[in-house]
């Protein structure tokens, strides 16, 4: 069985800051005729587990206007044009910019956001040993947060109570629970 | 601190079959001045971590125009208009299309899947005492899939080796691994 969708042509829709769209036109496999495919493009992401010697998850809150709401998540922002293979140093900066703490970083894993229309990719990181940094890098300057360091018991009562959101954020709780003996 | 993004403009960019494009000017709070958001509006999906009486989990291979690869994944789709306050049935349907089994549905958790530009909501169902269903719904006409039955720990080693590189599906695997002794 054939899989692959072949490109025939693509319409440019919309060029942005944080993501182009275009439609496609594919020839499918097996003989089934063609489709279209609406497509967000997007530079990736970096995202940190970040945990306090205490043992707390560091939480952002912040205002999501996608949704229109206040959300819980971990550390997180976009890559900047030219940061493929710097993914580290990236989250070494966003770890700094939002929370004001430096620390060990190691790789976890990667993955799409929304893999059925959109090229985003996050990798996550763990942080581990942090410590304040004395002169922390400034926020953007379109950002309003708040930090919170949560146990992982508060970050699972938040994922049961539809407060915690956010898929990357409920990944990285979980990941917790699973490795770090979380529970 | 005041978090909420006031909406001054909504500039309409792109109506698709899947999402629409806009673009909002916001009102900062906090007297910080304004900005852009672009924006990503889609309907909602559903996905499934469906389990056999064996403790396998249903994983579907399928190409995905927007990484320009083949994915494994938990059984999902798009909610269609109107299917809000239907997403149980709606992911029964899913179940069935893609699987060829139906099972009894509870829910788990719902998330966003990129908070930062995308309201794209996915709830996450368990479907457990799965039965094959003897004249299964078919699936939609430009769907080329494969459908494969792997252990928890079969799983967690594509986790690991970055061959499930999907979120939902991810984060079915820890839920399952958190909740169901899959390991």
């Amino acid at each position: 069985m054939d899989f692959e969708e072949k490109n025939l042509k693509r319409q440019e829709i919309f060029h942005g800051k944080i993501f182009d769209v275009v439609v496609d036109d594919v020839e499918l496999p097996n003989g089934l005729g063609q489709s279209k495919r609406e497509l967000v493009l997007h530079k990736g992401a970096v995202a940190i587990l970040a945990v306090t010697p205490e043992n707390k998850l560091i939480i952002v809150k912040q205002y999501r206007k996608a949704i229109e709401a206040v959300s819980y998540e971990i550390p997180a922002g976009k890559l900047e044009v030219g940061e493929a293979g710097a993914e580290m140093e990236a989250a070494a900066r966003e770890l700094e910019e939002e929370t004001q703490y430096s620390g060990d970083l190691s790789f976890i894993y990667e993955f799409y956001t929304a893999i059925g229309f959109c090229n985003e990719k996050i990798k996550l990181f763990l942080a581990k040993n942090l410590e304040k940094v004395s002169h922390p890098r400034p926020l953007d300057a379109d950002e309003t947060i708040e930090i919170l360091e949560l146990s992982y018991q508060e970050c699972q009562a938040m994922v049961e109570k539809g407060q915690i959101v956010d898929a990357k954020t409920i990944m990285a709780i979980q990941f917790y629970g699973l490795t770090c003996g979380g529970i």
